[in-house]
């Protein structure tokens, strides 16, 4: 199924935009898994099972899996393995180069590990981005406005009136439409998303910065309104609990903020 | 050893500031090779050793390796284990994301897959980049003026007065010095790169854009003068020839671009 679809029939079905981030590490496991790379899977598989009738995508953040080099790939082809095929798959991986590197890129993204969607940095501009919109099936979300302190470095800067990030939106929805192509959106920048979110039209946000980053749930909601969102919680649902039953405590908070998102969005 | 050191002793030890490029893809290879994976291994370890007394630095570009699926970080840790420990090795990976995702890239390529350096993507700031920084030995070449035809889409843009890719030079020397913080600056500007190259003292350049991509490499050499460099060549040297004198062909191409690339830096 394409993947905007899948999105948006996970988001009916699941009544959610949750996304949940799969940010695992080992030292970071309840105590009674054995420190191996086994339990990541294992641990995985409990989080995926325990909250995926809340959630309308998973987001993989090929970062912590890269840690475990020769392994890498392996733990995340068996990651995607455990999510169920009608819940979006994000491969958050922030890729981008030159063409015939972006087309690497995406090979390997969509066709050998089968993600839905990726993340993608605007840096290098059009032809580094194209490559991954080639796909009809599959979906970009390209960094727009991040969620860190150091947006403000040069996302920011001024020219001609608007912001880089706006002019990357801007430039960018000349690519694709809506189908092909989404953007990474803090939360912790509500008011800029309010403004984005109008330029944006029916594009969908991928919305990181609640939980641990301190981005503001309520207002961010507000200031997507209806529109088509994934809204990113990692650290704060799959560690909600150091204990046995993390799983549990996972869905509980999985389906708290499910519940506290869809308060702002359906009213 | 420090990875700047070792870029500078390499540098003399062998007369020369090119970089070749482990661009390998298995569709590429010479006739005879296998069509299996383990052939790009073989591959790799001739290229290496006929070339590695004419290069200051190797880079692997991860995208080609990742199209690999779940062998893919183990055909670059077996790369890396072919090049000599004297020669810098550079992940050309364009990382990036906020600080705690960038600590687990920099684990990755720094300790696990035992890298020299690594390039990263400057637009999600400082806190995105900082990460990769902290680690003594290495070094990071941040994004700043590419080569590739997209860079006219964000990186030029002007801001006070300045494009992008300068706000992102000034900045991050508050950074790092030059022991570990170097440039991805494109052979396809020429004159943008004398600007740079005013701009970032004793900062090392990594170049891409000389052959396939057709920049001018008289006077890229000529504008970066005698400040450090890593002049990439990919496809032009690994794919000089499609028969089984892969290697000699390599090598003759290699010598024949470290010997003009020293006719202008040595003038």
């Amino acid at each position: 199924m394409q993947a905007f679809q899948k999105l948006q029939e996970a988001t009916a079905r699941n009544n959610s935009v949750l996304c949940v981030g799969l940010d695992t590490e080992l030292s970071k496991l309840p105590g009674h898994f054995p420190r191996e790379k086994e339990s990541i899977i294992r641990f995985n598989e409990e989080i995926i099972s325990a909250t995926k009738d809340c959630v309308n995508s998973y987001k993989i953040n090929f970062a912590f899996y890269e840690q475990y080099g020769r392994h890498a790939f392996g733990l995340i082809e068996r990651t995607i393995a455990a999510i169920p095929k009608d819940i979006m798959i994000i491969a958050d991986a922030k890729r981008g180069d030159i063409g015939n590197t972006s087309r690497a890129y995406a090979n390997a993204v969509f066709n050998e590990l089968k993600c839905d969607s990726v993340t993608v940095s605007p840096y290098m501009g059009g032809d580094s981005v194209k490559p991954f919109l080639e796909y009809e099936e599959k979906m970009v979300f390209l960094l727009c406005l991040t969620s860190n302190p150091g947006s403000r470095d040069f996302e920011y800067l001024n020219s001609g009136g608007m912001p880089l990030y706006k002019h990357v939106m801007k430039r960018s929805m000349e690519w694709a439409d809506e189908k092909r192509l989404g953007y990474v959106v803090g939360a912790t920048h509500p008011s800029e998303l309010a403004e984005l979110r109008e330029m944006a039209g029916g594009h969908a946000f991928l919305i990181p910065g609640i939980g641990a980053q301190g981005g503001d749930a309520e207002a961010t909601l507000k200031a997507n309104g209806a529109a088509p969102a994934l809204v990113n919680l990692s650290r704060a649902v799959i560690y909600a609990s150091p204990e046995k039953d993390f799983a549990e405590k996972a869905r509980e908070t999985a389906l708290s903020y499910r519940d506290l998102f869809n308060s702002v969005r359906n009213t």
